[in-house]
């Protein structure tokens, strides 16, 4: 009795901490596809309003971290219990550093408004962002209904975010070429695109832990990922 | 005395993954030193030998982060000791990070073989990377000691590796401009650059984390960081 009321309690604090985890996903998503409109239709005041609310996302994870230490030292979990709990750090832990990158790509919205611009780069990189924003989305769905199948295609759907990146690093390279004017708006783009193939690889890392959550075994390493043009780990 | 008998039993638990936490280190720091020199005196079989030693450093962080869970759960530790195992837990997670540069360090070694040398550039990422490894190497001898000086000097020195990626940002922009024949290497440049930075930025991470562990209190923002010229987040 006094057991099952200790269980009951543990996961009413876990639905409050994923709940948690959801807002500062929704947070994350609109920062990214913010970012990418801001960069797309030039909107400086976008731009900085993306910038400004990087904060509320640090802040965030700094409370889902203290939620989670609070939760183990209260509830003691073990077993499944204990590896969900760390599951959610490191899911806080790679939405920050998701958010880090949709502000990064802010802020060279901001520097790019000033340079010539390349043609059909900033449509590239904001269909990039629309679909890596759902890739997350699903990977955190997956997470919250322990959905090792949703995983399972996220993983698989983070090849064709590769294949994009490929795509634009050529583009970006030719454009580079053909004018050294443009050498320095490509270097921009392509670290924007590089940091967005990198928010689909913290999506892939959150479906992984969801099917390892759920299975109780990490997918093997046989994953379609398209060799990126970049060359990058 | 059955508390005492406890507590010493979480103190040596504690000091065998922080043992472990120093391995994962000393492979990482000779991964990024291997890399650099593999790029700089053209050791094909170096390079290789990094990438492949990649896994251990990954197995070293599923360790930690399986004995830090078998710590809370069998020691049900709170305050201090809890934020601990979870900072362990956090310079383990950097570590590997820190890994994957390495490895891609060395992978983009043996492309740029193949291309036509960008005079110095070599040279300047083999210092840089000395630079980083030092500051990784403080880093953590700052968290086993507890030793919140050596912290706060490796988050001033951080600036430097800063302004050395500067440096070479530029001076990889003026060779794309000279010469397009340059430019994939110099992109290739670049973002070994842009990585080693990111280790020294992980480094200070650590830090920060020891100041928060020693003090209690997260280092104020102010700083001194060397705004990046690529500006990154």
């Amino acid at each position: 009795m006094l057991n099952e009321h200790i269980a009951r309690a543990f996961d009413r604090d876990l639905e409050a901490v994923q709940a948690m985890i959801m807002k500062m996903g929704g947070l994350v998503e609109a920062a990214l596809s913010d970012a990418a409109k801001a960069l797309d239709t030039q909107d400086e005041s976008l731009a900085e309003q993306v910038r400004q609310g990087d904060k509320a996302i640090d802040a965030l994870e700094e409370m889902i971290n203290t939620e989670c230490a609070r939760l183990i030292a209260m509830r003691a979990p073990i077993a499944t219990d204990l590896r969900t709990v760390l599951t959610v750090m490191k899911i806080a832990s790679s939405l920050e550093r998701c958010g880090d990158y949709a502000k990064n790509l802010a802020k060279r919205a901001l520097v790019l408004n000033a340079m010539t611009p390349i043609p059909g780069a900033a449509g590239s990189i904001r269909r990039m962002a629309r679909q890596v924003g759902l890739l997350l989305k699903d990977a955190l769905d997956a997470f919250v209904s322990r959905d090792a199948g949703l995983a399972a295609e996220v993983r698989l759907r983070d090849e064709e975010v590769d294949q994009m990146y490929n795509a634009l690093f050529r583009e970006f390279l030719t454009h580079m070429m053909e004018d050294t004017r443009n050498i320095s708006a490509c270097m921009h783009l392509h670290f924007i695109a590089k940091n967005i193939e990198r928010v689909g690889d913290h999506a892939t890392t959150i479906a992984e832990q969801v099917i390892y959550l759920t299975t109780g075994a990490l997918p093997d390493e046989a994953r379609p990922k398209a060799e990126l043009a970049g060359g990058d780990a």
